[in-house]
C-alpha cells in the first residue's frame, strides 16, 4: 500500500520523497476538519456521531427510537478519560460486517440516494480513532439484528496505515429476548467543563425538539464548577420522553435524477450496466426518464435507440451527456426525503419554549443539481420564550443588535451548533440582512426564535464536521421564502395585537371620560 | 477493492448494503468541501491549487519563482469550458512519479514536518477530477527536473473507483536548454463573471503582495459584462514583476517535537524503528530530546534505558507516552518555518496601497500541540489606501460599522479570501471585539488595513478547502498581541499627528491676532 520513492534533484540539492496516505491516515492527521479539534469538542462530536448512527438505525427504518447516551469517567487514575456509550433499539449490524463498518474509514451503508444523518462513512470511525490515539483503548460494540438469534460482541481498533480493522476480541451470546439494536462504546480523552456540558446537552435537547417520537436519555457527570472528578462522582440525568408515536414517513431509496449526474457518473454506470440497449439503460437507471424522454434524449444525441451501451465511444457518451443536460425533466421525486412536518415542529417549539405565538411551514420539494430538498421552518415569539432559550441560543444573541434572532439550525434532522455565522441559513435570517424591524414590525428589544430545517439527499455541508451549510442559491431562496412567510404571519399577529391593545387603551380613556360626557 | 455485502433484516424488511469508497470517490462525491462547489468557485480553486504547487516547487527549494497563469476559452462550441494552465520554473517532478502524483488522491510529498502551501495531497487531483467530470478532458502535464536531460509529457485522468491514474499518452523530448519546471493544464467547466474574475485577480494580487520576490503573470479573458465569449476574445494581462531578489529563508524539514505526537504515532514509530535501544530511539526520532532528557523520560516511565524498543508491550508504551507528556521540553524549533519578515510585509503594503502610515511585526516562534508557528502582522492607514483596496476588501468593509477594518488573511503564504467571518483572525480584529475606536483613537469613518500571516507546520484550517482557520487558543493570543502592538504604534502616530495639527491651528490663530497685539 505505502510507496516511498525518492526523487533527487542534484542541482538544487533537493530530495523530495512521496507517499500515498490511506484515508485513515489522512483523517487521522486532519481530525480537526471532522470536528475532533480539541478534547472538549471531540467529546461533543463523539456523542453526535453515535447518536446520529442510532437515529439512522431506527427512524429511517420505521422503528420508534429508544436511545440511551451515557458519558462517564471510569478510570479514576485518568480523570480526563471519558467513556461514551450509546445504546439503541435499531436494526443492528450483521456480525460479519461489524469489523469493516467500524474499522475501515469510508465504509458505509449511507452512500445511497436517500436522506440519512450520516453520509461520509466517517463518523463512528473518527471517534474510534480519537479514542485510540488519546487513551489507547479499543472500541467495543454489542449488536444484534432482529432476525439473528445471537448478540455479537467485538473489541477493535483501526489500523491507520492500512485502513482496516484490528480485532482484539470477539464473541457471541444466545439471545433470550427479542432485543435488536446496538451498544457502541469508546473511551476518549475529553475535557468536562461548562462549555462541553452545555454543547452536549443542547445538542440532545435540540434533537429532542424535532424528534418528539424518540425516547432519549442522557446521563453525564454532574458539572459542579470543578474540572476534575473526585472519585465518587454524581451524575446528571436528562430524559426526553416520547410525546407521540407518529414517525415521519421514512425516506425511500430512489434512482438518481438525470440532472444530478455528471459525465463521469454516466460513464461509470454505462460501464457497469447490464442493459442490452441504451434506451433501456436510460429508462432503468434514472428516475423521470420514461420511453418518450429516453427517445427524445437519444435523438438529440444522434444515437440509435438499440445501441448496446457498452459499445458507445467517449464522443458518443459526451453527446449523450450534453443531450441529457439540454432537455427538461420533471423535478426530482421527494420520496427519498423525510421532512419533520409542520405539526411536529410546532409541538416541539411549544413544548420547549412556551411562547406566545408559534407557527411552522413545510415548503414544497425543490432541487439543486439533481438533489431533491425540502426546507421547513418554524417561528416562536413572546411568552416565556426568552427564559427558555438554551445556552447556545443565549450566547448567540449576545453579539447581536436587536431585534434578536435565536436561530435553531437543522440539516437532515441534525441540530447544527457550531459555525453559525458561516451558515447559509444565518446569512438569510440575521437582523442585518432580514428586515425584522421595519418590514415585520418587531421592536428592537424583541427576541424571535427561528427554526430552519433543510432535508436533502445531499446537504451541501461546508465540511465533514457537518456544522454549516454552503451557499446554494436554490436552497437560499427556499429558506428566504419560508422565513418571509412566517415573518409575515408573525407581523399580522403583532399588528392585530397592537391594534387590540390600542383599542383597549382608547376604551379605557373613553371610560374615564364617560362620566363627564354623560 | 469494492465490497458489496447485503444485510437482510426480515422483521423490518430492511436491506442494508455496505460499500467501501476509495478516497477518490469520497472527494469526488464531496468536492464542495475541497472548494469545488460551483463552476465559478472551481475555476478559482483550480488556479489556487496549481499556483500553490508552483510556489511550493520554487520558493521552498530556494528558487526565485516565475509563474505564468493562463485562463482561456479554447473550445468555441463550449464557451463555458475553460483551460487553465500554470507554468513554473520549479524543481519539476521525476517522470516515474508523475502519474501517481496527479492520479492518486492523497499521494504527496508534503506530509512532512515543514511549512508548505499544500498539505493534503489533494489539490491538483481535485482540479483534475473536476475537469474530468465536467468536460471529460484529461489533464496534461509537461515537466523536467534540472538533472534530467528530457522533458516528459503525460495525458492522464483519475480512475475514481480505484484511485489510480489512467494514462492516455506519454512522451519525452530531448532538452535543448537548461529549463526545469512544470506546465500543468486542465480544462474544466467554469463560469466567467465579474465575481470569478475579481476573486482570481485578487487572489493573485494578494499573493504578489507577500511574495515580492516572485514574477507572476496572469492572463485571463477580458470581462466585458457579458457572460459568454464571442469568438475572438480579448485577454486581460496582469504582471507582477519581481521587486527583490531576496527570498525568505526556506523551511527546513525537522524531526517532530515530542509534544506533537500522540499515542498512536509513538506506537507506529516504535514499530517502524531500527534503533537498538529505547534511549537511542527517543534521541534519534525527536527534536529537543538529548541524552539527559531521554533518561529523565525513561526513569519516570520505569523503563530501562537499553530495552529494545520492539520488545515494549502496550502498557509500557502507554507509560512512556504519559511520561513524555509530563516532562518539560524546549519549545519546537522554528527551522521548518519560513515567515515573510517585517521588511517584505511593509514593502508589499506600501507598494499596493500607498498609505500614509505602514508598519509590520514578526512575532517570536510559539507552538501549539507540538507544532511550531509564527504570527506576523502588518498595518496600513490613511493616504491613498481607501482608493487602492481590492474588490474583496471593499466588499468586506461594506457590512461593517466604522471604524472599518479591511483584513488581509494569510496562512503559509496563501491568501485566504472566503469564509472571513468564520476565521480566527477575523474574530480577533473585527471592530465589535477589538476596540479600534476608544483604545486606539480611530474615527468612525477611518479605514485600516490589517494583514495577518500565520506560518506553521500545521495550519489548523477548518476544512480541506483551506479558507478559514479554527480557534486555537495559542494562535489567537499571538494574533491578538501582534495586532495590539501595531494598533498601539498607529495610535501613537495618530495622536502625534493630531497634536501637530492642533499646534498648527493654534499657530495660525496666533498669527491672525499678531497685528492687533503688535
Ligand atoms: N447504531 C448503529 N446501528 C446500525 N448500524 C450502524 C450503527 N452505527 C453504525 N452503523 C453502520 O455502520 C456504518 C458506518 O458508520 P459511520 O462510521 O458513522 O459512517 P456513516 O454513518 O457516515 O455511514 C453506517 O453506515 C451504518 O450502516
Ligand atoms: N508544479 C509542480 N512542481 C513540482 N512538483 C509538483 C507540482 N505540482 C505538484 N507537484 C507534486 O505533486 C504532489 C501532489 O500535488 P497536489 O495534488 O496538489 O497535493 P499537495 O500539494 O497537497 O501535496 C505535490 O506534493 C508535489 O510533490
Ligand atoms: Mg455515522
Ligand atoms: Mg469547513
Ligand atoms: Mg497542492
Amino acid at each position: 500500500m505505502v510507496r516511498d520513492i525518492s526523487a533527487v534533484d542534484t542541482m538544487t540539492e533537493n530530495v523530495e520523497s512521496f507517499r500515498q496516505l490511506s484515508p485513515s491516515e489522512f483523517f487521522y492527521r486532519n481530525k480537526e476538519i471532522a470536528g475532533f479539534s480539541s478534547p472538549s469538542r471531540a467529546l461533543y462530536q463523539t456523542v453526535r456521531e453515535f447518536v446520529e448512527n442510532s437515529l439512522d438505525a431506527t427512524e429511517v427504518h420505521g422503528i420508534l427510537p429508544n436511545v440511551v447516551i451515557s458519558i462517564s469517567r471510569e478510570d479514576s487514575s485518568n480523570p480526563n478519560y471519558f467513556t461514551v456509550s450509546v445504546e439503541d433499539n435499531g436494526i443492528g449490524i450483521p456480525s460479519n460486517i461489524i469489523p469493516d463498518a467500524f474499522g475501515r474509514i469510508l465504509y458505509s451503508s449511507k452512500y445511497k440516494f436517500r436522506q440519512t444523518r450520516g453520509m461520509y462513512g466517517l463518523g463512528a470511525k473518527m471517534a474510534i480513532l480519537y479514542g485510540q490515539i488519546t487513551t489507547g483503548k479499543p472500541f467495543e460494540i454489542y449488536s444484534s439484528t432482529s432476525r439473528s438469534n445471537k448478540i455479537f460482541y467485538y473489541k477493535l481498533s483501526v489500523d491507520i496505515r492500512k485502513n482496516e480493522p484490528i480485532v482484539f476480541e470477539e464473541g457471541a451470546w444466545e439471545k433470550k429476548t427479542s432485543w435488536h439494536g446496538t451498544i457502541a462504546k469508546v473511551t476518549i480523552e475529553g475535557d468536562w467543563n461548562k462549555r462541553t456540558r452545555d454543547y452536549i446537552s443542547v445538542y440532545v435537547k435540540r434533537t429532542a425538539i424535532i424528534a418528539p417520537y424518540a425516547d432519549i436519555t442522557l446521563i453525564m457527570p454532574k458539572f459542579n464548577g470543578e474540572q476534575e472528578g473526585n472519585g465518587e462522582e454524581e451524575s446528571e440525568i436528562v430524559c426526553y420522553k416520547r410525546v407521540t408515536d407518529k414517525l415521519p414517513v421514512p425516506p425511500k431509496e430512489t434512482k438518481p435524477h438525470p440532472l444530478g449526474i455528471d459525465l463521469e457518473m454516466l460513464k461509470m454506470s454505462i460501464s457497469e450496466s447490464k442493459n442490452k440497449t441504451i434506451k433501456d439503460f436510460l429508462m432503468k437507471n434514472f428516475q423521470r426518464i420514461g420511453e418518450k424522454k429516453a427517445e427524445e434524449i437519444l435523438k438529440i444525441a444522434g444515437i440509435d435507440f438499440d445501441r448496446n451501451p457498452k459499445n458507445l465511444n467517449d464522443k458518443e457518451i459526451e453527446a449523450l451527456y450534453k443531450s441529457i443536460k439540454s432537455v427538461d425533466f420533471i423535478s426530482p421525486s421527494p420520496d427519498p426525503l423525510s421532512p419533520i412536518g409542520e405539526e411536529l415542529i410546532k409541538i416541539g417549539l411549544k413544548q420547549v419554549l412556551n411562547p406566545e405565538f408559534v407557527d411552522a411551514i413545510t415548503r414544497k420539494p425543490k432541487s439543486y443539481g439533481g438533489h431533491p430538498f425540502i426546507v421547513e421552518a418554524g417561528i416562536a415569539y413572546g411568552g416565556k420564550l426568552s427564559e427558555n432559550l438554551d445556552e447556545i441560543a443565549r450566547d448567540s444573541i449576545k453579539g447581536q443588535s436587536g431585534p434578536f434572532i435565536a436561530l435553531l439550525r437543522y440539516a437532515n434532522k441534525i441540530p447544527l451548533l457550531y459555525d453559525e455565522k458561516a451558515d447559509l441559513i444565518w446569512s438569510v435570517v440575521n437582523p442585518d440582512d432580514f428586515n425584522w424591524k421595519n418590514t415585520y414590525k418587531l421592536d428592537p428589544s424583541d427576541i424571535v426564535v427561528v427554526l430552519v430545517h433543510i432535508a436533502s439527499t445531499k446537504v451541501p455541508y461546508k465540511g465533514v464536521g457537518k456544522e454549516s451549510i454552503a451557499q446554494v442559491e436554490e436552497i437560499r431562496k427556499e429558506v428566504e421564502a419560508a422565513v418571509q412567510e412566517l415573518a409575515r404571519r408573525l407581523r399580522k399577529y403583532i399588528v392585530k395585537k397592537r391594534k387590540r391593545e390600542e383599542a383597549e387603551e382608547k376604551f379605557r380613556i373613553f371610560l374615564k371620560y364617560i362620566p363627564e360626557v354623560a
